[in-house]
Protein backbone atom coordinates (compact mmCIF):
# COMPACT_ATOMS: atom_id res chain seq x y z
CA UNK A 1 0.00 0.00 0.00
CA UNK A 2 1.09 3.60 -0.86
CA UNK A 3 0.87 5.81 2.24
CA UNK A 4 -0.81 8.77 2.01
CA UNK A 5 0.42 12.42 3.13
CA UNK A 6 -0.59 12.57 6.51
CA UNK A 7 -1.44 8.87 7.39
CA UNK A 8 1.60 7.97 9.47
CA UNK A 9 2.92 3.98 8.58
CA UNK A 10 2.00 2.10 11.59
CA UNK A 11 4.83 0.97 13.46
CA UNK A 12 5.61 -2.88 12.29
CA UNK A 13 5.21 -4.88 15.70
CA UNK A 14 2.77 -2.68 17.32
CA UNK A 15 -0.41 -5.02 15.86
CA UNK A 16 1.56 -7.72 17.33
CA UNK A 17 1.95 -6.79 20.48
CA UNK A 18 -1.76 -5.41 20.72
CA UNK A 19 -3.20 -8.64 19.91
CA UNK A 20 -0.76 -9.91 22.54
CA UNK A 21 -2.08 -7.35 24.95
CA UNK A 22 -6.05 -8.70 23.82
CA UNK A 23 -5.34 -12.48 23.93
CA UNK A 24 -3.98 -11.69 27.68
CA UNK A 25 -6.64 -9.57 28.60
CA UNK A 26 -9.39 -11.74 27.42
CA UNK A 27 -7.67 -14.54 28.91
CA UNK A 28 -7.73 -13.13 31.83
CA UNK A 29 -11.59 -12.06 32.09
CA UNK A 30 -12.44 -15.58 30.93
CA UNK A 31 -10.05 -17.27 33.80
CA UNK A 32 -11.91 -15.05 36.42
CA UNK A 33 -15.84 -16.30 35.02
CA UNK A 34 -13.78 -19.89 35.18
CA UNK A 35 -12.39 -19.72 38.64
CA UNK A 36 -15.47 -18.21 40.12
CA UNK A 37 -17.77 -20.81 38.19
CA UNK A 38 -15.64 -23.64 39.05
CA UNK A 39 -14.13 -23.23 42.30
CA UNK A 40 -17.05 -20.55 43.72
CA UNK A 41 -20.55 -21.86 42.40
CA UNK A 42 -20.95 -19.33 39.62
CA UNK A 43 -22.71 -16.11 39.85
CA UNK A 44 -25.99 -14.69 41.21
CA UNK A 45 -27.19 -11.27 42.59
CA UNK A 46 -28.91 -12.42 45.13
CA UNK A 47 -27.44 -14.63 47.96
CA UNK A 48 -23.64 -15.97 48.96
CA UNK A 49 -23.03 -15.74 44.57
CA UNK A 50 -23.74 -11.80 44.87
CA UNK A 51 -19.98 -11.77 46.29
CA UNK A 52 -19.02 -12.98 43.16
CA UNK A 53 -20.19 -10.18 40.72
CA UNK A 54 -17.31 -8.04 42.33
CA UNK A 55 -13.93 -9.40 41.06
CA UNK A 56 -15.45 -10.48 37.63
CA UNK A 57 -17.04 -6.68 37.16
CA UNK A 58 -13.48 -5.49 38.83
CA UNK A 59 -12.24 -7.24 35.90
CA UNK A 60 -13.89 -6.57 32.74
CA UNK A 61 -13.84 -2.70 33.93
CA UNK A 62 -10.58 -1.73 36.23
CA UNK A 63 -8.49 -4.12 34.15
CA UNK A 64 -9.75 -4.91 30.92
CA UNK A 65 -11.60 -2.28 29.48
CA UNK A 66 -9.49 0.54 31.29
CA UNK A 67 -6.39 -0.98 30.06
CA UNK A 68 -7.88 -0.43 26.64
CA UNK A 69 -9.26 2.65 26.67
CA UNK A 70 -5.56 3.59 27.43
CA UNK A 71 -4.46 1.52 24.32
CA UNK A 72 -6.82 3.80 22.13
CA UNK A 73 -4.27 6.55 21.19
CA UNK A 74 -1.62 3.84 19.99
CA UNK A 75 -4.67 1.63 18.06
CA UNK A 76 -6.59 4.55 16.01
CA UNK A 77 -3.38 6.14 14.60
CA UNK A 78 -4.97 7.87 12.04
CA UNK A 79 -8.59 8.48 12.74
CA UNK A 80 -9.79 12.29 13.50
CA UNK A 81 -7.79 13.54 17.02
CA UNK A 82 -11.30 13.87 18.25
CA UNK A 83 -13.37 10.69 17.63
CA UNK A 84 -10.50 8.99 19.35
CA UNK A 85 -10.85 11.18 22.30
CA UNK A 86 -14.79 10.23 22.58
CA UNK A 87 -13.85 6.66 22.32
CA UNK A 88 -11.28 7.15 25.20
CA UNK A 89 -13.72 8.92 27.21
CA UNK A 90 -16.58 6.18 26.39
CA UNK A 91 -14.46 3.15 27.37
CA UNK A 92 -13.63 4.99 30.41
CA UNK A 93 -16.82 5.50 31.35
CA UNK A 94 -18.34 1.97 30.84
CA UNK A 95 -15.74 0.46 32.76
CA UNK A 96 -16.54 3.04 35.74
CA UNK A 97 -19.91 1.97 35.43
CA UNK A 98 -18.50 -1.77 35.68
CA UNK A 99 -16.98 -1.15 38.42
CA UNK A 100 -19.43 0.82 40.55
CA UNK A 101 -21.71 -2.52 39.80
CA UNK A 102 -18.88 -4.32 41.42
CA UNK A 103 -18.58 -2.17 44.39
CA UNK A 104 -22.02 -1.95 44.83
CA UNK A 105 -22.33 -6.13 44.79
CA UNK A 106 -19.78 -6.51 47.78
CA UNK A 107 -21.48 -3.48 50.10
CA UNK A 108 -24.44 -5.38 49.19
CA UNK A 109 -23.18 -8.49 50.20
CA UNK A 110 -21.35 -7.92 53.36
CA UNK A 111 -24.08 -5.68 54.75
CA UNK A 112 -26.11 -9.24 54.26
CA UNK A 113 -23.81 -11.08 56.13
CA UNK A 114 -22.96 -8.79 58.65
CA UNK A 115 -19.42 -8.09 58.14
CA UNK A 116 -16.91 -4.99 58.57
CA UNK A 117 -16.53 -2.95 55.75
CA UNK A 118 -13.16 -1.83 54.12
CA UNK A 119 -11.10 -3.20 56.85
CA UNK A 120 -8.47 -4.38 54.55
CA UNK A 121 -5.89 -3.20 52.81
CA UNK A 122 -7.06 -4.30 49.28
CA UNK A 123 -10.66 -2.54 50.47
CA UNK A 124 -8.56 0.91 51.27
CA UNK A 125 -6.42 0.35 48.25
CA UNK A 126 -9.66 0.03 46.02
CA UNK A 127 -11.60 2.86 47.47
CA UNK A 128 -8.21 5.16 46.27
CA UNK A 129 -8.14 3.71 42.56
CA UNK A 130 -12.28 4.07 42.47
CA UNK A 131 -11.70 8.02 43.33
CA UNK A 132 -8.86 8.64 41.74
CA UNK A 133 -10.32 7.02 39.03
CA UNK A 134 -13.12 8.98 38.46
CA UNK A 135 -11.79 12.33 39.54
CA UNK A 136 -8.59 11.72 36.71
CA UNK A 137 -12.16 11.23 34.77
CA UNK A 138 -13.62 14.28 35.50
CA UNK A 139 -10.58 16.60 35.20
CA UNK A 140 -9.69 15.08 31.82
CA UNK A 141 -13.70 15.38 30.32
CA UNK A 142 -12.94 19.16 31.51
CA UNK A 143 -9.87 19.78 29.90
CA UNK A 144 -9.87 17.96 26.60
CA UNK A 145 -13.17 17.59 25.44
CA UNK A 146 -15.43 20.36 27.55
CA UNK A 147 -14.45 23.03 24.80
CA UNK A 148 -13.61 25.84 27.52
CA UNK A 149 -10.00 24.75 27.94
CA UNK A 150 -7.36 26.69 26.39
CA UNK A 151 -4.64 25.30 24.25
CA UNK A 152 -1.95 26.24 26.94
CA UNK A 153 -3.78 24.87 29.81
CA UNK A 154 -4.19 21.47 27.69
CA UNK A 155 -0.79 21.64 26.73
CA UNK A 156 0.65 21.89 30.52
CA UNK A 157 -2.34 19.27 31.69
CA UNK A 158 -1.54 16.56 29.62
CA UNK A 159 1.72 14.34 30.76
CA UNK A 160 0.27 14.74 34.46
CA UNK A 161 -3.55 13.40 32.59
CA UNK A 162 -1.25 10.76 31.23
CA UNK A 163 0.82 9.87 33.84
CA UNK A 164 -1.89 9.57 36.71
CA UNK A 165 -3.61 7.50 34.14
CA UNK A 166 -1.09 4.88 33.84
CA UNK A 167 -0.60 5.02 37.28
CA UNK A 168 -4.09 4.61 38.38
CA UNK A 169 -4.14 1.63 36.04
CA UNK A 170 -1.31 0.01 37.50
CA UNK A 171 -2.70 0.29 41.06
CA UNK A 172 -5.82 -1.01 39.61
CA UNK A 173 -3.85 -4.37 38.72
CA UNK A 174 -2.05 -4.51 42.28
CA UNK A 175 -5.57 -4.04 44.10
CA UNK A 176 -6.93 -6.69 42.07
CA UNK A 177 -3.88 -8.88 42.75
CA UNK A 178 -4.31 -8.34 46.36
CA UNK A 179 -7.83 -8.82 46.44
CA UNK A 180 -7.29 -12.17 44.90
CA UNK A 181 -4.91 -13.35 47.26
CA UNK A 182 -7.66 -11.87 49.99
CA UNK A 183 -10.07 -14.54 48.59
CA UNK A 184 -7.96 -17.45 48.25
CA UNK A 185 -6.38 -17.33 51.78
CA UNK A 186 -10.21 -16.64 53.60
CA UNK A 187 -10.98 -20.36 51.87
CA UNK A 188 -8.00 -22.18 51.35
CA UNK A 189 -6.15 -20.97 54.51
CA UNK A 190 -3.65 -23.56 55.27
CA UNK A 191 -4.72 -25.53 52.38
CA UNK A 192 -2.72 -23.41 49.86
CA UNK A 193 0.30 -24.70 50.68
CA UNK A 194 -0.74 -28.05 49.04
CA UNK A 195 -0.79 -26.74 45.52
CA UNK A 196 -4.70 -27.17 45.78
CA UNK A 197 -6.09 -26.66 41.86
CA UNK A 198 -8.26 -23.44 42.95
CA UNK A 199 -4.80 -22.11 44.64
CA UNK A 200 -2.67 -22.63 41.08
CA UNK A 201 -5.19 -21.24 38.85
CA UNK A 202 -5.60 -18.42 40.96
CA UNK A 203 -1.66 -17.93 40.97
CA UNK A 204 -1.82 -18.57 37.17
CA UNK A 205 -4.50 -15.79 37.10
CA UNK A 206 -2.27 -13.06 38.92
CA UNK A 207 0.58 -13.71 37.09
CA UNK A 208 -2.10 -13.25 33.97
CA UNK A 209 -3.14 -9.96 35.30
CA UNK A 210 0.25 -8.80 35.93
CA UNK A 211 1.74 -9.79 32.03
CA UNK A 212 -1.25 -7.91 30.74
CA UNK A 213 -0.56 -4.63 32.36
CA UNK A 214 3.29 -4.82 31.44
CA UNK A 215 2.17 -5.30 27.89
CA UNK A 216 -0.42 -2.35 28.13
CA UNK A 217 2.69 0.28 29.74
CA UNK A 218 4.88 -1.46 27.15
CA UNK A 219 2.57 -0.12 24.20
CA UNK A 220 2.03 3.00 25.90
CA UNK A 221 5.12 4.19 27.06
CA UNK A 222 7.45 3.52 23.97
CA UNK A 223 8.65 6.86 22.51
CA UNK A 224 8.37 5.43 18.86
CA UNK A 225 5.06 4.13 19.20
CA UNK A 226 3.27 7.09 20.37
CA UNK A 227 0.44 8.97 17.95
CA UNK A 228 2.29 11.23 15.43
CA UNK A 229 0.44 14.75 15.29
CA UNK A 230 -1.79 14.69 12.55
CA UNK A 231 -0.76 17.73 9.65
CA UNK A 232 -4.25 19.37 10.14
CA UNK A 233 -3.87 19.14 13.90
CA UNK A 234 0.01 20.74 13.92
CA UNK A 235 -1.57 23.43 11.70
CA UNK A 236 -4.18 24.21 14.34
CA UNK A 237 -2.09 23.75 17.18
CA UNK A 238 0.26 26.53 15.87
CA UNK A 239 -2.63 28.84 15.45
CA UNK A 240 -4.62 27.94 18.81
CA UNK A 241 -0.44 28.17 20.53
CA UNK A 242 -0.03 31.54 18.78
CA UNK A 243 -3.20 32.95 20.08
CA UNK A 244 -3.25 31.54 23.30
CA UNK A 245 0.28 31.96 24.22
CA UNK A 246 0.58 33.55 28.23
CA UNK A 247 -3.00 34.16 28.30
CA UNK A 248 -4.54 32.89 31.40
CA UNK A 249 -7.03 30.21 31.43
CA UNK A 250 -10.32 31.18 30.20
CA UNK A 251 -12.66 29.58 32.51
CA UNK A 252 -10.76 31.09 35.86
CA UNK B 1 25.12 31.53 41.55
CA UNK B 2 25.93 32.07 37.49
CA UNK B 3 25.31 28.79 35.70
CA UNK B 4 28.87 27.59 34.40
CA UNK B 5 28.40 26.94 30.67
CA UNK B 6 27.66 22.64 30.16
CA UNK B 7 26.17 22.84 33.62
CA UNK B 8 22.36 22.14 33.56
CA UNK B 9 20.33 24.06 36.05
CA UNK B 10 18.45 21.47 38.42
CA UNK B 11 14.61 22.09 37.54
CA UNK B 12 13.12 23.79 40.48
CA UNK B 13 11.01 21.13 42.15
CA UNK B 14 12.89 18.22 41.28
CA UNK B 15 14.42 18.39 45.20
CA UNK B 16 11.49 18.56 46.70
CA UNK B 17 9.75 15.53 45.11
CA UNK B 18 13.37 13.88 45.39
CA UNK B 19 13.02 14.73 49.20
CA UNK B 20 9.58 13.47 49.69
CA UNK B 21 10.66 10.41 47.73
CA UNK B 22 13.37 9.78 50.37
CA UNK B 23 10.99 10.63 53.52
CA UNK B 24 8.69 8.43 52.36
CA UNK B 25 10.84 5.30 51.55
CA UNK B 26 12.69 5.46 55.19
CA UNK B 27 9.80 5.75 56.38
CA UNK B 28 8.89 2.73 54.78
CA UNK B 29 11.88 1.17 56.17
CA UNK B 30 11.30 1.96 59.83
CA UNK B 31 7.92 0.97 59.53
CA UNK B 32 8.65 -2.09 58.84
CA UNK B 33 11.38 -2.69 61.53
CA UNK B 34 8.00 -1.17 63.83
CA UNK B 35 5.94 -3.59 62.76
CA UNK B 36 7.99 -6.36 63.34
CA UNK B 37 9.20 -5.66 66.30
CA UNK B 38 5.65 -4.34 68.10
CA UNK B 39 3.59 -7.25 66.64
CA UNK B 40 6.33 -10.34 65.73
CA UNK B 41 8.81 -10.30 68.28
CA UNK B 42 11.81 -8.60 66.33
CA UNK B 43 14.44 -10.14 64.44
CA UNK B 44 16.98 -12.96 64.65
CA UNK B 45 18.71 -15.17 62.71
CA UNK B 46 17.45 -18.02 64.79
CA UNK B 47 14.23 -20.01 65.47
CA UNK B 48 11.22 -18.60 64.26
CA UNK B 49 12.21 -14.50 64.61
CA UNK B 50 13.87 -15.78 60.90
CA UNK B 51 11.52 -15.19 59.36
CA UNK B 52 11.51 -11.55 60.11
CA UNK B 53 14.15 -11.03 58.46
CA UNK B 54 12.58 -11.68 54.95
CA UNK B 55 10.12 -8.62 54.87
CA UNK B 56 13.36 -6.18 56.63
CA UNK B 57 15.88 -7.56 53.86
CA UNK B 58 13.24 -7.21 51.07
CA UNK B 59 12.10 -3.85 51.85
CA UNK B 60 15.38 -2.05 52.22
CA UNK B 61 16.85 -4.01 49.02
CA UNK B 62 14.27 -4.25 46.88
CA UNK B 63 12.27 -1.71 47.66
CA UNK B 64 14.11 1.15 49.07
CA UNK B 65 17.57 0.73 47.51
CA UNK B 66 16.08 -0.17 44.19
CA UNK B 67 13.71 2.82 44.18
CA UNK B 68 16.93 4.78 44.90
CA UNK B 69 19.27 3.26 42.29
CA UNK B 70 16.34 4.31 40.08
CA UNK B 71 16.70 7.72 40.59
CA UNK B 72 20.58 8.25 40.53
CA UNK B 73 20.66 10.13 37.45
CA UNK B 74 18.01 12.30 37.84
CA UNK B 75 19.84 13.43 41.29
CA UNK B 76 23.38 13.71 40.12
CA UNK B 77 22.56 15.08 36.97
CA UNK B 78 26.12 17.33 36.50
CA UNK B 79 28.32 14.65 37.37
CA UNK B 80 30.41 12.34 35.33
CA UNK B 81 28.56 9.95 33.19
CA UNK B 82 30.56 7.32 34.05
CA UNK B 83 30.77 8.33 38.46
CA UNK B 84 26.42 8.48 37.96
CA UNK B 85 26.61 4.82 36.53
CA UNK B 86 28.55 2.92 38.50
CA UNK B 87 26.90 4.27 41.48
CA UNK B 88 23.67 2.96 39.95
CA UNK B 89 25.50 -0.17 39.63
CA UNK B 90 26.36 -0.34 43.04
CA UNK B 91 23.27 0.52 44.53
CA UNK B 92 21.61 -2.22 42.51
CA UNK B 93 24.19 -4.70 43.65
CA UNK B 94 24.17 -3.75 47.01
CA UNK B 95 19.83 -4.36 46.98
CA UNK B 96 20.53 -7.82 45.14
CA UNK B 97 22.62 -8.57 48.43
CA UNK B 98 20.64 -7.78 50.85
CA UNK B 99 17.67 -9.48 48.92
CA UNK B 100 19.46 -12.33 48.23
CA UNK B 101 19.63 -12.65 52.74
CA UNK B 102 16.46 -11.84 52.80
CA UNK B 103 15.59 -15.23 50.50
CA UNK B 104 17.75 -17.33 52.04
CA UNK B 105 15.90 -16.79 55.68
CA UNK B 106 12.63 -17.34 54.63
CA UNK B 107 13.70 -20.31 53.17
CA UNK B 108 15.88 -21.54 56.06
CA UNK B 109 12.41 -20.60 57.96
CA UNK B 110 10.36 -23.07 55.79
CA UNK B 111 13.06 -25.60 55.96
CA UNK B 112 13.37 -25.82 59.76
CA UNK B 113 9.80 -25.43 60.09
CA UNK B 114 8.90 -28.20 57.00
CA UNK B 115 6.38 -25.86 55.08
CA UNK B 116 6.28 -26.01 51.91
CA UNK B 117 8.18 -23.16 49.43
CA UNK B 118 7.16 -21.45 46.55
CA UNK B 119 2.89 -22.08 46.80
CA UNK B 120 1.83 -19.11 46.77
CA UNK B 121 1.41 -16.31 44.16
CA UNK B 122 3.53 -13.46 46.28
CA UNK B 123 6.19 -16.24 46.21
CA UNK B 124 5.60 -16.98 42.34
CA UNK B 125 5.96 -13.08 41.38
CA UNK B 126 8.65 -12.39 43.98
CA UNK B 127 10.79 -15.67 42.45
CA UNK B 128 10.19 -13.88 39.29
CA UNK B 129 11.22 -10.52 40.25
CA UNK B 130 14.55 -11.67 41.95
CA UNK B 131 15.32 -13.51 38.50
CA UNK B 132 13.95 -10.51 36.58
CA UNK B 133 16.16 -7.85 38.47
CA UNK B 134 19.47 -10.51 37.95
CA UNK B 135 19.10 -10.98 34.61
CA UNK B 136 18.66 -6.99 33.97
CA UNK B 137 21.78 -6.33 36.26
CA UNK B 138 23.78 -8.54 34.16
CA UNK B 139 22.57 -7.00 31.02
CA UNK B 140 22.70 -3.32 32.22
CA UNK B 141 26.48 -4.36 33.48
CA UNK B 142 27.40 -6.03 30.35
CA UNK B 143 25.98 -3.15 27.89
CA UNK B 144 26.52 -0.17 29.46
CA UNK B 145 29.95 -0.98 32.06
CA UNK B 146 31.92 -3.55 30.29
CA UNK B 147 33.76 -1.77 27.44
CA UNK B 148 32.60 -4.45 24.67
CA UNK B 149 28.96 -2.98 23.80
CA UNK B 150 29.02 -0.24 20.47
CA UNK B 151 27.52 3.13 20.89
CA UNK B 152 24.85 1.85 18.84
CA UNK B 153 23.95 -1.17 20.35
CA UNK B 154 23.64 0.39 23.74
CA UNK B 155 21.49 3.51 22.04
CA UNK B 156 19.13 0.64 21.48
CA UNK B 157 18.81 -1.29 24.06
CA UNK B 158 18.53 1.69 26.36
CA UNK B 159 14.88 2.07 26.09
CA UNK B 160 14.17 -1.41 27.04
CA UNK B 161 16.76 -1.21 30.07
CA UNK B 162 15.05 1.48 31.38
CA UNK B 163 11.65 0.06 30.55
CA UNK B 164 12.27 -3.14 32.66
CA UNK B 165 14.36 -1.56 35.22
CA UNK B 166 11.02 0.68 35.85
CA UNK B 167 8.85 -2.44 35.79
CA UNK B 168 11.03 -4.83 37.98
CA UNK B 169 10.50 -1.55 40.34
CA UNK B 170 6.75 -1.87 40.25
CA UNK B 171 6.56 -5.50 40.26
CA UNK B 172 9.03 -5.61 43.30
CA UNK B 173 6.24 -3.13 45.06
CA UNK B 174 3.61 -5.35 43.97
CA UNK B 175 5.26 -8.41 45.36
CA UNK B 176 5.95 -6.34 48.84
CA UNK B 177 2.07 -5.90 49.38
CA UNK B 178 1.21 -9.36 48.32
CA UNK B 179 3.60 -10.39 51.18
CA UNK B 180 2.61 -7.96 53.57
CA UNK B 181 -1.76 -9.19 53.18
CA UNK B 182 -0.11 -12.94 53.42
CA UNK B 183 1.57 -12.34 56.63
CA UNK B 184 -1.75 -10.36 57.96
CA UNK B 185 -4.42 -13.05 56.80
CA UNK B 186 -1.89 -15.94 58.27
CA UNK B 187 -1.85 -14.16 61.57
CA UNK B 188 -4.87 -12.23 62.24
CA UNK B 189 -7.68 -14.01 60.31
CA UNK B 190 -10.91 -13.05 60.73
CA UNK B 191 -9.45 -10.55 63.54
CA UNK B 192 -8.41 -8.33 60.65
CA UNK B 193 -11.51 -7.17 59.95
CA UNK B 194 -12.19 -6.01 63.37
CA UNK B 195 -9.73 -2.62 62.96
CA UNK B 196 -6.90 -4.18 65.25
CA UNK B 197 -4.08 -2.41 65.22
CA UNK B 198 -1.59 -4.19 63.59
CA UNK B 199 -4.07 -4.11 60.74
CA UNK B 200 -4.07 -1.06 60.40
CA UNK B 201 -0.31 -0.02 60.80
CA UNK B 202 -0.10 -2.78 57.97
CA UNK B 203 -2.54 -0.82 56.12
CA UNK B 204 -0.88 2.09 56.74
CA UNK B 205 2.38 0.72 55.73
CA UNK B 206 0.87 -0.66 52.40
CA UNK B 207 -0.35 2.85 51.28
CA UNK B 208 3.39 3.99 52.16
CA UNK B 209 4.94 1.59 49.89
CA UNK B 210 2.45 2.04 46.79
CA UNK B 211 3.25 6.29 47.57
CA UNK B 212 6.89 5.14 47.70
CA UNK B 213 6.80 3.89 44.12
CA UNK B 214 4.31 6.94 42.61
CA UNK B 215 6.74 9.15 43.45
CA UNK B 216 9.86 7.68 42.25
CA UNK B 217 7.86 6.85 39.19
CA UNK B 218 6.76 10.41 38.39
CA UNK B 219 10.58 11.49 39.16
CA UNK B 220 11.79 9.02 36.91
CA UNK B 221 9.50 9.58 34.11
CA UNK B 222 8.89 13.27 34.02
CA UNK B 223 10.44 14.04 30.24
CA UNK B 224 11.52 17.89 31.31
CA UNK B 225 13.72 16.27 34.59
CA UNK B 226 15.43 13.59 32.49
CA UNK B 227 19.59 14.17 32.74
CA UNK B 228 20.56 16.52 30.04
CA UNK B 229 23.38 15.55 27.79
CA UNK B 230 26.68 17.46 28.62
CA UNK B 231 28.43 19.02 26.34
CA UNK B 232 31.57 16.52 26.50
CA UNK B 233 29.03 13.30 26.35
CA UNK B 234 27.14 14.94 23.38
CA UNK B 235 30.87 15.56 21.41
CA UNK B 236 31.85 12.18 22.65
CA UNK B 237 28.13 10.41 21.16
CA UNK B 238 28.79 12.18 17.77
CA UNK B 239 32.32 10.54 17.11
CA UNK B 240 30.62 7.23 18.23
CA UNK B 241 27.97 7.79 15.99
CA UNK B 242 29.88 8.33 13.42
CA UNK B 243 32.23 5.81 13.96
CA UNK B 244 29.81 2.72 14.64
CA UNK B 245 26.96 4.06 12.62
CA UNK B 246 25.41 0.88 11.02
CA UNK B 247 27.18 -1.11 12.25
CA UNK B 248 26.96 -4.71 13.16
CA UNK B 249 27.52 -5.42 16.91
CA UNK B 250 31.03 -6.16 17.57
CA UNK B 251 30.10 -8.83 20.47
CA UNK B 252 28.23 -10.68 18.26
Amino acid sequence: MESRAGVAATPGALPYYVALSQLLGLTVVAMTGAWLGLYRGGIAWEGTLQFNVHPLCMVIGLIFLQGDALLVYRVFRNEAKRTTKVLHGLLHVLALIIALVGLVAVFDYHRQKGYADLYSLHSWCGILVFVLYFVQWLLGFSFFLFPGASFSLRSRYRPQHVFFGATIFVLSVGTALLGLKEALLFKLGAKYSTFEAEGVLANVLGLLLASFGVTVLYILTRADWKRPPQAEEQALSMDFKTLTEGDSPSSQ
